[in-house]
């Protein structure tokens, strides 16, 4: 499985051709959301709006940054771990993510944005690019260090494509509520990369074994994606929430998951080690699970204490994941999961889906008031006919949706991966920036520091 | 002094027993503030509020995500200078701060925010709650390399509790104003940290001496945590300040007052040094000294020169800390104060508590005007006896009672977590990851750059 | 060209007697901005104004602390690619930032917020300070690894005045818009660093060509500073815009156009490189040419597809530039630039510049709206004389203005940096942390992985 891993023509063919087709698309589709126009202020003058402030820009702009920070850094430098594959890591994950947020903008607007023949970009519109690209980032973490950049530009444009549909199917048809990307993200984006490196399982990758394994500060490296990830989780998920208290109920329920995520996957980390040490991959991945695993329901009336038992099931199940089921599923399924994204995302993912669903099924008006739970669930056309227990069925239906169609997805997109042409690398030369990079020279940095050369000359 | 370093029965067990415990305190104590209950909306509707930017989490939340990032890769990132001990320091740093904010939800709530049987959440609690925990990430740079995450837990629990029930006594009872809490969280924290390591004195540390230091990178590593608290202060100094006028205010205090800092760190760094060299230990500390100093008077009428002149002085104090005291203090009282918290904590918080009482005792209203001084120190209940100086005076009680609590506490704890039992490492192998780390394999990356194992095969 | 590099007394006493000064001028003349004074509440009630929010602080606050990031973290990492050069990169960043945010809120003040006597400083002053450090930022970047901390002090004295005169002829003089500083920050910077780098030509430079190159890791850590400065680019760009419309508007465009720069960028990488491999310089700048180019007109009304056509360009032209004009630029004009400013935001700036231009000149009603136009172009006194065109030309003029003023200071100050007692090291002695900092022993890290050391006794 060698081939010819020079990218010289099909890497800048295929983001030329993409970028051009992007700018045209952009040019015949997308326009100015009203609040992002300059006819804004007429707008807000003729609806008598008492201030600035009610631009929907500042209820989102903040959560916006830290949602991108997530997706750049958080993503980006969480896969630098791998001693020799930094700067693929971040690089490619920088350049997927800045493709998949064009061409999210687009499919997004085109089925949930579209009005009078433009899709009308604002804030929100943002987000949930980044949104989307999050599932492809997830997606990147099962095959990072197997693929090439042209190979992860042609899983994003289908991926971002699946994605937007299924999302559709959820929150468009079913009426699912998933505000932190519990099942559309997280168990789509899992299940889909998961399936993909089945596709291209690689028989002999144990050739570049040595390199799949971390140097002391790439590990470094990769905490800074973690907490950066961790720190900005509560704005990940309470960034498309409801204004005011569903966005500050969604940033309390995250905080408090993820702070228990983090001593029980500290916990197991320990215990399932001989001498009681930690693992920095469980520290790096699991402590995040909690953050997941509330993505449904952080929004919803499931209370302090119910985001605390999350967050410490998942903390469990997510390290056990790492220790017994990453190595069963490579070593019986063929599924080889660098990142072990099953234990972070699919897991985590899943349960997010049951949370929430059990969470929406016993919502009521006592717990809401009236208004609260019309606001909630259906704040534009409440209807007669809505329960709690069918909208908790209808979020079943969705979890179901979303695992189906990534692992059809994840079928066909493999085999087109597949393909002997994208530039992948062999086996043996996995994990190795090297194919892909111009490497610095490796000064040893000893040699330096006695500083031989340093005889400043006086004047 | 050689103890078993073995944790895997004690971590585990200590850190599933305290979630659990938290899991059923939460279930019984805690539930949504009004702000962030689903109810909210009719609350909304109720009182006439204009707009759902009303909400308290949309003056709060930008400032809570800047003192979490602070918290969280703030001080974790700071203590990674140390060659040997990035993993702890950042890794123990996630893990004493994920089960401190949530022991302090709870402390801080059953104190301050009691209401009708419940504890209820909001915003604000959580930026206390990170607050809380940053005291004990002071007194951890104290202890950094010394002490087992088990020590740490037990540690976090006590000292949240007491710190909790300082700022009571502050806050409530001598009613002091302290927003960016250079008393409560400065003062405390560091000199609680300082008995403990007093107490925990190590006469063989010296065998642990040449990891004591740090390497080209880590010291790298080490400005991102400088450079994020540094950024991120005036968010700090001003996130529980009234809204308006006290929390924009207390920013600028606290961006002149760190700038000036930076200064006069860097000329006395140069200064002391014999070739007129930096040190990247005072970069790294001294420069946020002036952030520190200006915690509590940061929301007053301090003028931005006052600002500059604390910060200008606080530059040079912390970095002739470093120079001259540590040393001292390490040689002549057995105190060994791993990140130098005295310099930048210690001496710097009571002069913020100085500070803080004679800019309040200065208040008049010709500064303030009328309303503006009943709102910037008593907004809810202005009583008739209020005097500047009597404020003043009360202020400098604060300070007492902080640095009382900060020894009391520090000695008992210290005794406590003496106890041969938590798994502390010997004199001879502090400072190291190894210890409670599974460790990567070193590669020499030199030997990588060859790139011997590269030769991409053509179709 | 070896000078004495003992800066024991001139950093020292430069550093202090500049913080003395500016603590004095302060005093003199810096007050609090109504909005942060105490005085407000009293304001807020005569002024009927409904709610807190309305203080500016709220606007701003969160796009102040995003630009606060781009300054200290992002420029400061985006320099430590060199080897050898991290610590100066970080800390002299942050020392010339911290004290030209002081002398800027001050030259600035004096120009534009001079108020009876005082100057009166609030949050958008904060911004606009960082602002002009950002353009020494530029500069530092072009004679990086070439100068002392003293000849940094003395640029960024000399800088901010130049900047803060070319702020107050474009913005009040010319009426120019410029809200992300295409012209005022990019362009100015850029080629006031290359005039000083030139003047300041090192024939020997070949000496410390060795160390004028990345090492692995220190690729990683430019990486964190180009994240950092992409992802809150939008912000930047936004920062001073109008409330509203024109805030949200200059995030949108900044966005696109910056993505659209990454795909760009990747491309011409790889299709540069004989083997179509990817090099780290272009992506950790050419990708951020982007930001620049939409400076000027993010707030404008100019598409998301103009956006979009505006990164496509600059990704292109700025790596054309770093493979190609940069060595030109070296080996013929004696311009030696370090970090290929010229090409990230020399020519990208200039284009900003236009392509701003040419939007301004094409603005009309249909576009905007007529209440926008007027809101967009000239809230205040929007003058019957008015015209898109001529403001089309007055853009154009800001343009040559901020280049001929770059040209002349940079003249001016190259010589006067070129002062042969400012403690510049020597040609060989380039682009080496050792000449002005103590330098961490640096331990064989592979030496530790064994862990030879760590036998921890049994109890």
């Amino acid at each position: 499985m060698g081939w010819n891993t020079d990218l010289r023509w099909r890497l800048p063919v295929i983001c030329l051709l993409l970028q051009v087709v992007l700018v045209v698309l952009f040019g015949v589709f997308v326009r100015y959301d009203p609040d992002a126009d300059a006819h804004w202020i007429e707008e807000r003058l003729s609806k008598n709006m008492s201030s600035d402030l009610d631009n929907e820009f500042y209820f989102r702009y903040p959560s916006f940054q830290d949602v991108h920070v997530m997706i750049f850094v958080g993503f980006g430098f969480l896969m630098t771990f791998l001693q020799r594959y930094g700067f693929s890591a971040v690089g490619f994950n920088f350049l997927l993510a800045a493709f998949g947020i064009q061409w999210a903008l687009l499919m997004q607007g085109w089925l949930n944005s579209f009005e009078g023949n433009y899709i009308l970009v604002g804030v929100e519109n943002l987000i949930n690019a980044d949104f989307c690209v999050g599932s492809v980032c997830v997606a990147f973490g099962a095959v990072l260090g197997k693929v090439s950049p042209v190979q992860l530009l042609i899983m994003t444009l289908f991926q971002v494509t699946l994605f937007a549909v299924n999302e559709y199917i959820l929150l468009e048809l079913l009426e699912v509520k998933d505000a932190g990307g519990s099942m559309t993200i997280h168990t789509f984006g899992a299940y889909f990369g998961l399936t993909v490196t089945r596709i291209l399982y690689r028989p002999n990758l144990y050739q570049s074994k040595e390199r799949q394994s971390s140097v002391y500060h790439s590990d470094l490296f990769a905490m800074i994606g973690t907490l950066f990830l961790w720190m900005f989780w509560p704005s990940f998920n309470s960034a498309v929430s409801n204004h005011g208290d569903a966005q500050h109920r969604a940033v309390i329920n995250t905080y408090c998951s993820l702070a228990a995520c983090v001593l029980t996957s500290v916990a197991l980390s320990s215990a399932l080690q001989k001498k009681g040490k930690l693992d920095m991959v469980h520290i790096q991945n699991a402590t995040l699970a909690g953050g997941v695993a509330v993505g449904t329901a952080a929004e919803m009336m499931l209370m302090p204490y119910g985001a605390l038992i999350v967050g410490f099931i998942c903390g469990i199940i997510s390290t056990l994941g790492f220790v017994y089921l990453t190595p069963f599923l490579e070593s019986h399924l063929g599924i080889q999961d660098t990142c072990g994204i099953h234990n972070l995302h699919g897991i985590p993912g899943i349960i997010g889906g049951i949370v929430g669903a059990v969470t929406a099924a016993c919502a009521n008006t006592e717990m809401y008031g009236k208004k609260g739970l019309a606001h909630a669930f259906d704040p534009e056309s409440f209807k007669a006919s809505w329960t709690a227990s069918l909208q908790g069925k209808f979020q079943a239906a969705g979890l179901f949706v979303s695992l189906a169609m990534a692992l059809v997805g994840g079928f066909i997109v493999g085999f087109i991966l597949k393909l002997p042409f994208w530039g992948q690398a062999a086996d043996e030369n996995c994990f190795e920036d090297a194919v892909y990079w111009e490497m610095p020279k490796e000064q040893n940095m000893t040699h330096h520091s006695e500083d031989p050369t340093l005889k400043p000359s006086e004047p």
